[in-house]
Order: structure tokens, then sequence, then C-alpha cells
């Protein structure tokens, strides 16, 4: 979805409407995998999640915290929101942890282990629209890629003690769909017994299954409400909602 | 400089024992000279000044602003210093205005227009580190590239107001030289009638003249001292001293 500019500046100025104090959390995977194709790199996934050797931690940075996020941060400020792109290193912000290497080894992909909820909170507070990119950082010089949906529910969970959070994971369907390619199956709202059953039936896509359950463990830590769905949606809650 | 881990690392153990508010500015011109090969473009240079296609610019951003700034974010975190990585887009730090494109069209290069100064101070005055890279943005969500030794000296400028500002260049020579590849030959001080005379003689290299230039406009704008020599040196003022 960033890597449209049209889609992308809908999405900006979508984002740039909603009120009250706002992060924006993008990754840009499409890209970094074209990027990596240029260079003659394969692209390895495994379920859903990218290995990340030392040559693609070096493609995702470039993409993610270079090019996609400067672009957003500058057709941002040109809506007139004070946006400040930001890795998980910037002011120390997401510290995470080299994931062991057993039983896949995904290389330098880091867990978080800790958000600094202070220092998100005071740029928020200063009017400043944090927008966030998915590379965090262990503390000893080494960035991680980290998962998107992972950071964005991190974040929610963090802020949820300062504000009241709603987590909206936005992609290109208006919700989790009964049926691919069916978009008038998107479902109105999802409990825990229901995913899990949807799960057991193959019906969730292996890419919605951790927004699903990033999403029902930031309810569970005090987010306030989680929407899945179309950017053109969520601010208005059509979508997916979760509930518990 | 920026490019050789070995020397980036005691390029950022040397700036992290300099003792008070402190700004790094990097840019990182040869990995992104590499890339653009990798991928099949030819650098243009002109009067050592890059020309910056839609495609360079995409390069120089994710080289500079992706892998070099967050690298050095995350070493100078390591380091214990709170480094916050920026281009002139975040916060809406520097704005710049695309450069005429006659007598020679330079593409996305921009010239600075205005710098922040209350923002950048404001951070310093937080104990922040900003680790500055020479991508601006013209307010109207187009990224620009800028050069690096402008972005510093703008910066010392507008914080000559604040701040008792040193400016320090750094490269790979002891100073500047009388005789390239003679390191004893570096000139312990230089004015600017001195400066003319070495440049009309052809003394001075092309890619000094702008360090030059831009270090004697900022001392007469208020910038307490400008020094240019190796990093090892500069911080106990061993370098070229420039005067007035």
């Amino acid at each position: 979805m960033v890597e449209d500019p049209d889609s992308l500046q809908q999405l900006l100025t979508l984002f740039s409407a909603i009120e009250g104090a706002k992060i924006l959390v993008h990754g840009g995977g499409r890209s970094a995998t074209r990027l990596s194709e240029r260079l003659g790199m394969q692209a390895q996934m495994h379920q859903g999640r990218r290995i990340t050797d030392a040559d693609t931690l070096e493609v995702v940075t470039m993409v993610y915290a270079g090019w996609v996020n400067k672009n957003i941060v500058a057709r941002l400020q040109a809506l007139h929101l004070n946006a400040l792109g930001l890795t998980g290193a910037d002011l120390n912000l997401i510290v995470a942890q080299k994931r062991a290497a057993t039983p896949i080894d995904y290389g330098f992909v880091g867990d978080v282990q800790s958000v600094q909820t202070n220092v998100v909170a005071g740029l928020l507070q200063m009017g400043v629209v944090p927008v966030v990119t998915p590379i965090t950082h262990d503390g000893h010089g080494q960035l991680l890629n980290t998962n998107a949906d992972t950071i964005a529910s991190e974040l929610a969970v963090a802020l949820a003690s300062h504000f009241e959070v709603s987590l909206m994971f936005c992609f290109e369907k208006p919700g989790v769909l009964l049926r691919a390619h069916d978009d008038a199956s998107a479902i109105a709202s999802m409990d825990e017994a229901y995913f899990q059953k949807l799960q057991a039936e193959g019906v969730v896509s292996e890419g919605m299954i951790p927004k699903l359950q990033n999403g029902f463990a930031a309810l569970h830590k005090g987010v306030h409400s989680v929407i899945i769905g179309r950017v053109e949606g969520v601010a208005e809650s059509f979508g997916t909602k979760l509930i518990v």
C-alpha cells in the first residue's frame, strides 16, 4: 500500500484527517523484495515472515527507514503534520532481542523487549506525529528487523496507560474475509473463539494471523479498540472489529 | 569514512568523547555510488557535486537516511548517546528549494532556505544527539539532496545565536594540504586572502573548496571556530584552522 504513490497519498490524506494524537507504523515489504531482486538476491519467507540475512537487513533498512519513511514524512509535512521518522534505534525507542536461531534461523530478526513509553508519549504531547518503521536495535549497535504489526501493537499497548488507544491495521481489503476474493464476506466483529475456529478451518490467511494475534493480545493489555480493514474505512469503524 | 565499519566505530568513539551538546552530520557518497553501480546506474558528478535524477534521489535517500544513518544511530546508542537520526523533512527541520535547472541541471538538489533553529536547540537542550543526513525537503512533499558540508555549516550558523559553536569538517587528511599526498604539508591556519591565493594557484582540490567556502561563511555569521582535519585531530584543534 505504501509503494504506490497515489494509494500512499490517499492513505496519508485520510490519516491526516484522524483527530487526536496519532502514530503511523509502516513497512515496505514489496519495495524491499523488488530491490532485493534487482540486486540479484532472493527474498526468503517462512510463514509470511521474511528471513533477514545481513544483505537483507541492509535492504530493508534502506527501503523502510530510508526511502519509504522519508517520503511519508515529507508528504505528511506537506499536509501540515509535524512528522518525525523513527526506528527503534532513534531515541532508543524500541529495544529488541535477536531471535534464537532454532527452530528456524530468521537471521537479524528482533523480538521486542522494551518500549520507551514516556518518550513516545512526550512526542505526542508536543504535537509530533511519529512515523515508525519496524527496524529496531539490540542496544549494542546491531539493527534488527521486526514485524510491523508487532511494532504497532507493542506501541499501542505501551501507550494504553497514557491514552485511550485505538489500533487500526490497514490493508487492501475491507476486513478479515470469510471467502478470499469476496469483499462482501468481510467479518464485522470477531472474538477469540471465532478466530480459533476460523484458524482451525484454514479460513484465515497466513498473513492475517499475526495481525489477529497481535490485535487480541493488545485488547487484553488495555488497548481500547482494534479494527482491521481498508484505510478509508477504519477511521470510521468500518472493518473487522476485534472483541473480547 | 562512514562506509568502513572500523573507521566508523573509531569516528563515533571519538565523537562520543567530545564534551557538550553536539550534532553529527554525515553523508555516504561512496556507498551511494556503489549501490548505483550495482543497480546499473552511472553516478554523474559535476565539480565534485552529484547530479541527482529521480533514481539517484532514491539511492541517496536509502543509503544516507536508511542504512548509514540508522547504523550510526544504533552505534551511538550503544555508546550511551541518545542519538536521533534526522533528515530535513523530519520535524520540518530544514526546508530547501530545488535548484534552478540552468546553467546546470543538478536534478533533485536543494539549496537551504530555512533551518528550524529552535527545534534543533530544543533537542540539544533535552540531551538528544541529532544525527543529520543531508536529505532535505521543499515543504510540498518533495525530498531533495543537499551537500553535507552545507548542511553542517547552515546548522552551525543557525545555532550560533544559542551556543558557542565549533564547526569541524572531518575527512581522511590532517588538514588542507599544500602538496597532495604529503600529510606533513597540512596548513595550520588559513585566512580568506590565503585561500584565494591557493585557489588561484590551483593548490586547493575541488572537493575541498565547498568546505572552505562554507567554513569562512560560517565564521562571518557568528560561528566561533572552524577546523578541517582528521577526526582524531580536530577535537583537539589539530587540523587547518580558519581565521578571519
